[in-house]
């Protein structure tokens, strides 16, 4: 070779599997903390911006997470098509929120995260991330587990977005990715509500994850759709899994979703579209195989345990 | 962190940016060349199986090439809707011409690869990748450049697949991204025939050069819409563009396309259907944004010569 | 940082603990073999020759390897002072036997290695390292367990050397560090011998290995002296243990040392000569203070077992 | 391989040549600073403690900056005999400083190091590492440049201790490598006083460094001797150069110098006694060879320029 150019002293070394690991170089260490949850990072990357990596996984990054981020947010959005009240499981960064707020009609949005350690440090140093979302008089920011929240919370909500990190054995959020948690968001969706979940990379060894979860939930909802959209930096595409208690297209019409965005958003959505999101709705064949073939159900006596470090990138 | 178990005394070794390196571990060496053209390596990888590596650039691994290989070949394939003569310019590991073969109309498939060691080498140690494509009665391998090719053939052909390495300066496929390269292309093109270009990878920081490839190709075809897929042992999505002189629909019904695919070929397609090729085509809107707004087009005068090892991906 | 340019595909990576590992760029794989006892690498490596990976730790590279191998070999062959008879346990390369062959009255080699496919492999593709000495009329290759033919020879040998790999756990020189072991190496040598033991690497948080083989010498020679040589591959400072049933000076006489040498050997050492013999003998206060207080023998019973992978460095 | 367990999510990586990388996990980063002069990292590393990193270079860990500390003061303190004042060019952590201030007559020691923000962090970050030193009476630490003091002090002294990084094109030390600097060193020690200089790393591959650096200081000095130390968490050998106008001997007689240290220090040594003190001073043959062999003296005119990052280790 006729050799390469490298910029870092400090590498973020993300080990994807043991035979795979993705290197970011750092320029900057920001913050770090070791919380009563998880270890985080907050670093300068040099390719991607300010990023945020917890327990070792790359969760968001400056320059890229609007993809993730849109593409979490407005697919049930817009299928939903005015949604006023919408419920963040998760969500450090405030990202999500941000998202959510660019939603003219919404009045109250939700966010609760279990670890106020993360979502102060990104509060102070993410500003690039959440842009002021925390301020904004329509949400309320619980620090608090979220499965406690739904257990408790009277409210319907039109939308509930799950924007935790992956069920890693000793991160914190285990049992939100079981039949019982989604059978209790099933109760607190309003009428025509949408339910939004991260479901985890689809990295090629590591795609029963992505199967599982979406039978889970199919468990529990009659109509549900894989999801996925591309973040280069984590160099993975990332899935979610879209599901209703009402039937909804796989290949929404991009038009009139392109007038739902026009209409009730303020319009300035980077990645998401019309047509990204019948793109977003389309994974791959052998995934939607792997999806149907699938038989088992993570629940609380049989959870998602053996996801390991390095087994499972997160997003948040 | 809690630890994370490494499995690699050897690791193939990726600069992907000066930024970010992505490192794959190998178990074993299978080949090592220092060709004309370039400096191959064929590996076993801990995660991919067997890997082609070019000029320190991931190629093609055994697990996950068919994602890139079936996002190149079928959507011009399908929209042809019944092509009989295939031509592919580069296609080192016979990947491609496994994917055209199963078209069983097809008659003829001539592959023009330059470097006829990287051939040989893939023949005899990748026949997972090509399954005795190359000994197929269709199919004619000639050794030379491309370009020399299409300025002497003169055959029609219903698909042109482009599967070279990126430009890179050293390499050898530099003229065959040009508009000049594009107008041959177009000359040798049968009525209603369609050209597939694999166009580098959609790395956040490197998205223009899609975008000008886009455009150049445009400057040529009046109908040209962008494709993607994922291949997850890249990091990255790759790209595509699919040009033809006739008009064609960016979302093509699915129902028709799975028709055509369950008639005209042998039916073992695994990543591609009808879905998954509306999917392919809905690029996202900011890299479409991009495409739109560029305004360079590359000619033999003014060629991609800034694309320099480490900042694309190739992948044939 | 300005930037750092590097020039390999492939990293050779030795995980020298959990929190350290150094990279070696490779050029080529030139062997790999697994073994019945070990996987063995042979590659060319950018900065250091060829070299010999085993287990995936670093055992020799062509252009430093005469660090390690004149310093294994000489202090003993000057101290016994005209050594005929020498016994190698272990060697691989055959650079061991080299430098024994620069003593012009030595009479008899003999090198006993257990894993003969290895030993292949380094006649084949190491010249540079055995210079032919495995074709010397005095050498005879006796593939076997080192410690069965310390067990059977009725020879007596002026000196013997330990040339093995370290006693990881699933190595194949296990029982060879311990009482026992050394106990039959003390019988077997001649009145007047000396007996050389490789033994392992000075990492500073590693330094205990060193010191428990140092005091299970001791538990069975009455004259025991550390040594040390620095290898700039290895990236640590390697040790050995030299010992006698005689006593010998921890600072011999330089003077006398290069007459030895100029007269018993062919003379072209190159890094040993009457001041760096005395300079490997004095090894750093610390670790001459672990060594005395150290109390733990290595036995059968009680062999050297936690020594796992990553946390040794061989050198044969 | 059986795999390995590796413990950090980042990496400090230093280029040690452009085929040889050393990667070091760090569990914290404790400060970053780009200064006027160079850029700095404060990091908890998990194998050697707390580590300063100078412009992509391991300078200091703390388990065992004491191996190149008490290498570079003592031995010119013992030879010396009685040292009253000393000065120290460079010397960032202050850990040369607290070796200076065992010796219990030393009635002044001078620091004077150009980059005050480094100094500065390490007086608040690195504790264990100067442990109060720049707080005795007897010290007196000046930020300017070295040079320009050593032109202007009308004292003597009788220990004058080099402790710089190592002379990159792009570093702060450049003109402190050459022979008009050997000269005014040379006028401004007191008669029978030393000189010791920290003369870069003894990788294979850059021993001519030390080589040049060695004749530079002859061709001032009539009495030169190379001398060494190991650290490890370098991954290579240090090298020094000790020069007097009085002759002394390579091999000083450890009962002698184990009497002086008795005698003259508080006795908390931990590496150097009066055997390590003989075995630093014997270099290996080869490299003594290469010094007497090298002709290039470095001048103003004519200073060691070509050492470019990657090239060269430093140490202080």
């Amino acid at each position: 070779m006729a050799g390469a150019d490298i910029r870092a002293d400090m590498w973020l070394t993300e080990v994807i599997t043991p035979w795979d690991m993705y290197m970011h170089g750092a320029t900057k260490v920001l913050a770090y903390r070791k919380t009563q949850f998880q270890e985080m990072y907050i670093i300068e990357s040099g390719s991607f911006g300010k990023a945020l990596m917890l327990d070792g996984k790359w969760q968001s990054a400056q320059k890229d997470e609007f993809l993730y981020h849109e593409g979490l947010v407005h697919p049930p959005m817009i299928l939903q098509g005015d949604p006023k009240k919408v419920l963040i499981l998760g969500g450090a960064e405030g990202a999500t929120i941000r998202e959510v707020l660019r939603w003219k009609n919404v009045e109250r949005v939700v966010m609760v995260d279990i670890d106020g350690e993360v979502v102060e440090a990104c509060k102070e140093l993410l500003p690039e991330m959440h842009q002021g979302a925390f301020d904004d008089p329509r949400v309320e920011l619980i620090i608090d587990d979220a499965q406690k929240f739904i257990e408790t919370t009277t409210e319907k909500w039109d939308v509930v977005l799950s924007d935790l990190s992956d069920p890693i054995e000793s991160g914190p959020a285990f049992a939100l990715f079981t039949q019982e948690h989604y059978q209790q968001v099933s109760q607190i969706l309003a009428e025509g509500g949408f339910f939004m979940l991260h479901s985890g990379p689809l990295f090629l060894t590591e795609l029963y994850m992505h199967a599982r979860l979406a039978n889970t939930v199919k468990s529990v909802f009659p109509h549900v759709e894989s999801a996925w959209c591309y973040a280069t930096s984590y160099g993975l595409p990332l899935s979610y899994i879209m599901a209703s208690k009402q039937a909804f297209s796989a290949m929404p019409d991009p038009v009139e979703s392109d007038r739902i965005i026009a209409e009730k958003t303020t319009g300035s959505l980077r990645m998401l579209d019309g047509r990204s999101l019948v793109g977003m709705l389309q994974v791959p064949l052998h995934i939607r195989k792997l999806v149907e073939e699938e038989t088992e159900v993570y629940t609380l006596k049989s959870p998602p345990t053996p996801f390991g470090r390095g087994s499972m990138q997160s997003g948040d």
